[in-house]
């Protein structure tokens, strides 16, 4: 589960050409996702994304506060957006789901 | 359950003296904390702050989401702040929890 997700992703990111400091929260345990932002910022990232929609925004939040308090304490909240996204539904009907993105930096 | 909640809402704010254009999101559906939303706008409010805590965060931005786009469109997002608070669980153990406070202003 955690391979496939992890493989998803990744052809995600290159397909859209994503840059690799975001970090998108799904149904995962947190500290997979904080392990992510970790590793991107000992990486020498400057800035990391932290970006969520529906119901796992809460656990965006989380991410970026267990990283920043836990792991990273000279990083800080540089932003927070949130926003609206339509989705198509199966049955075509649309629906909206919120959507959060939260930046860290160094 | 809900009127549970509600009560010791309102204890919160008798206790501490919170003004009365916050809204705390619970475990209600998010209209109800919408109405809420729009109730303070409409008797005059230039602001109105949501604050959530935990697996209600995802709700709080639903509310901010949908009270700016469906039902008072000259609104805009002030400011986003997330923080840990440190909460006692039962039996003596601490544990952290995440929380937000959404401002929204005219």
């Amino acid at each position: 589960m955690a391979e496939q997700n992890n493989t998803s992703e990744q052809a995600n990111k290159e397909k859209s050409g994503i840059p690799e400091n975001v970090v998108y929260v799904g149904k995962k345990p947190a500290m997979s996702y904080v392990l992510a932002v970790v590793t991107q910022f000992n990486n020498g990232a400057k800035n990391v994304k932290i970006k969520a929609r529906g119901n796992t925004i809460s656990r965006a939040v989380d991410v970026a506060e267990i990283s920043r308090n836990r792991f990273l304490q000279d990083v800080h909240v540089e932003n927070i957006a949130i926003n609206s996204e339509e989705l198509q539904n199966e049955d075509g009907t649309k629906s909206k789901v919120s959507t959060i993105e939260i930046v860290l930096s160094r």
